[in-house]
C-alpha cells in the first residue's frame, strides 16, 4: 500500500481555505485518489469539544489555548490523519500546525521552541507533505469574512492583528520553501483552484505516479 | 504582603486526599491564615470542562490526555493559584503536577523530559512549596474507593496498575525530599491529620513566622 499524502491549507480568515480544500478533494478524487477533508480545531470529538470549550470558557492564559490546540492535534493525528495516510488515503486539513505557529507564536508571543517541541510530540513523523498558504491582504480577508457572517473571535480583532498573522504565514512560506507554496488568494475562486492544482501536481502527483 | 504558601496532596485513589486537604485548611484558618482549597483536574471552568471532556470523549492517544491536563493546569495556575499566592493566601490543591508525572509518565510511559518541560511552561515559578504524599498499599486504596462508591476510571484498572502508581509517588518522594513528605495513609483519619500538620508546621509555619 502506497502511503497517502498529507496536504494542509493555511492562511487568514476569509482566504478561502475551506472552499479550496473541498475543490482540491474533488479534483483528486476524479484522478482516482482516495481523499478525506478534515479541519482544525476539530476533526475529532476531542477537537470539536476543545473548539467549544475555548469559545465557552475564554481561557485567560495563552498557554492554555496553545495546549488545548496541541491536545486536539495529537488526537487528530492519531485517530484520523495517521490511520488514513497508512491506509493510502490522502488527507487535506483546513488549518494545521502553522496556524498554531502564527496565532499562538507570532501573535501571542509564545516561545517558538516550545511550539516546535509540541509539534514533535503531536505531529511527528507525519508533518504535512505540502502546505498551501492562501495569502490575502488583511483588509480583504476581513471584508470577506464579514460578508459571509462568520466573524470568529480572531476576526473581531484589529487590522494590525490580521497583518501580523499574514506576516507570520509569509515567514513560514519563506522559511520552508520545500513544504510550502504561497498562493495569491485575492484572485477568483477558480484561479486560486488552478494555482492550488498546479502546486499539488508539481509537488505530489508526479512523485505519486 | 507576604506571599502565600502552596501545598499539594498527592497519592492514589482512596488515600484520603480530599478529606485531609479540607482538614488542613481548617487548621490553617484557625491559626489566622487565609487559605483556599482547589483540585485537579478542575479548579477552573477550563479544568472542569477538560475533566468532562476526557470522560465523554475517551481520547485514544495518551499524549492528548497529557496535553489536556497540562492546559487545565496552566489555567489553574494563572487564574487561581498564582493570584491567591500573590495575595498572601495559602493554596492547597488536591492533586497537582505529580499526578501527571505518575499517571501519564510512570503508568503510560510518556517521556519524563517532555512532562518536565510542560511543567516549566504551566507551573514555573510556582512549584509547590510542600507536597504531602499520602501513601497506601494499592489494595487498601481500592477497597476504600469501592466503599465510598467513587471508583474512577483509574480505579477500575488492575491492582498491578495501582502498585505502579504507588511506586511512582514513592519515587518522587525519594527524589525530592525537600519538597515532599511521605505520609502513611493507612492510619486513622485523625492520625493522618496529625502527621500532615506536623509536616506543615515544620516545613512552612516556622518559616512563615
Amino acid at each position: 500500500m502506497k502511503r497517502g499524502k498529507f496536504i494542509t491549507f493555511e492562511g487568514g480568515e476569509g482566504a478561502g481555505k475551506s472552499t479550496q480544500a473541498k475543490r482540491l478533494a474533488e479534483r483528486l478524487e476524479r484522478t482516482g485518489i482516495s481523499v478525506i477533508v478534515t479541519r482544525e480545531p476539530g476533526g475529532t470529538p476531542v477537537g470539536e469539544d476543545v473548539r467549544e470549550l475555548i469559545m465557552r470558557d475564554h481561557p485567560t492564559d495563552p498557554v492554555t489555548e496553545l495546549l488545548l490546540f496541541a491536545a486536539a492535534r495529537a488526537e487528530h493525528v492519531t485517530s484520523v490523519i495517521r490511520p488514513a495516510l497508512d491506509d493510502g488515503t490522502w488527507v487535506i486539513s483546513d488549518r494545521f500546525m502553522d496556524s498554531t505557529r502564527v496565532y499562538q507564536g507570532k501573535l501571542y508571543g509564545l516561545e517558538p521552541e516550545f511550539i516546535a517541541q509540541l509539534e514533535r510530540f503531536t505531529v511527528a513523523p507525519d508533518y504535512p507533505d505540502l502546505t498551501l498558504i492562501l495569502d490575502l491582504p488583511a483588509s480583504a480577508g476581513i471584508e470577506r469574512a464579514q460578508l459571509r457572517g462568520t466573524l470568529s473571535r480572531y476576526d473581531a480583532e484589529r487590522i494590525e492583528t490580521h497583518e501580523t498573522l499574514r506576516e507570520g504565514f509569509l515567514e513560514i512560506a519563506d522559511a520552508e520553501p520545500l513544504r510550502c507554496v504561497l498562493i495569491d488568494a485575492s484572485l477568483t475562486v477558480s484561479s486560486v483552484e488552478t494555482a492550488v492544482w498546479q502546486a499539488v501536481s508539481s509537488h505530489l502527483l508526479a512523485e505519486a505516479d
